[in-house]
């Protein structure tokens, strides 16, 4: 039995605390709350919305090569990794047996073409969420409150750019992504 | 038979100046002779990279989506459908056969991973020929002739950044040229 955000909250944040330590501990309570502004903005399910932030990184500080070995998960960078390698992992454990919460972690990171509004919502908080400063992260948090696709776009643009400049590797799920919400905004200015 | 690149270059010319006009005629013929320098440069085939460069662009001023459906190529966007449908008509005409010339064409503007040297030095000499002029150009023209493989980053790179800041679609085909030529250079100030 996948595990009860209601009536359970307080079992799995002891169980994220044992996994995911300092700052990204505080870092998923963040993404677990945006997650839910935002799904009630959006009118989407709330319990899978804080599942799923809430448990979005719980893998982030395993050893996500061996694990993406062991589950057979084939990948570009590490960096990109841990989205996938919760999904496997939480699902292996019966903690999270839903599709939607598996897919909203497993693709928090690069996101991917088709999102659905649950992924969306997971994607944008991850960027977003209180503790996050960086330049830049005003306007995304404004813009997902008020245009979640524009604020996905203006994520996947700003992410596909600093990886160009800083000479890293780029995601072609991102890329996918970034066409597809392009495509639904041609010429604006995000 | 294939058109007889040292026999019948005027010939080919001529045919080129029918449907390429004004300044792509005189692009199409820096690019041959650039691609010829290039193939001096690096010990590839003369004939074949003079050919490939002449004829690169043969379709470039014809209705490239009507082009793309008869002969069943999918694309992303207008733009880099070119070199597809030049491969494909010059061999449906039998002007070309030689399928490193065809790849040498069909690729010169997205450029795709693992690419062969002739394809390379087509996809750079696009780039650099001596009527282009634009900032950055000089870089990569130097680079063409000292490191072949830093140039295509360079050039990917470049480009991708462009189509992202242009508010474009990213071709994935140059993505994953990206992270191949990436791979080769990690971290290096490219």
């Amino acid at each position: 039995m996948q595990m009860d955000y209601t009536a359970e909250r307080e079992k799995i944040v002891n169980k994220l605390a044992q996994k995911v330590k300092g700052e990204k501990f505080d870092h998923s309570l963040g993404v677990e709350q945006t997650a839910l502004a935002l799904a009630r903005r959006y009118g989407a399910d709330r319990e899978k919305a804080g599942l799923a932030g809430l448990l979005h990184d719980y893998t982030k500080q395993m050893d996500n090569v061996a694990m993406a070995e062991k589950y057979g998960i084939p990948y570009l960078t590490e960096k990109t990794l841990h989205g996938h390698t919760a999904a496997a992992l939480l699902k292996e454990k019966g903690y999270v047996t839903d599709e939607e919460v598996l897919g909203a972690i497993r693709w928090h990171t690069t996101g991917r073409a088709g999102m659905s509004l649950l992924e969306k919502i997971v994607f944008i908080a991850d960027y977003v969420e209180p503790n996050r400063d960086f330049p830049g992260v005003e306007l995304a948090r404004e813009l997902a409150f008020a245009d979640i696709d524009k604020a996905v776009l203006l994520v996947l643009k700003t992410t596909i750019g600093h990886v160009v400049k800083n000479k890293g590797l780029i995601d072609t799920d991102s890329v996918e992504a970034y066409n597809d919400y392009r495509r639904l905004f041609p010429g604006e200015e995000i």
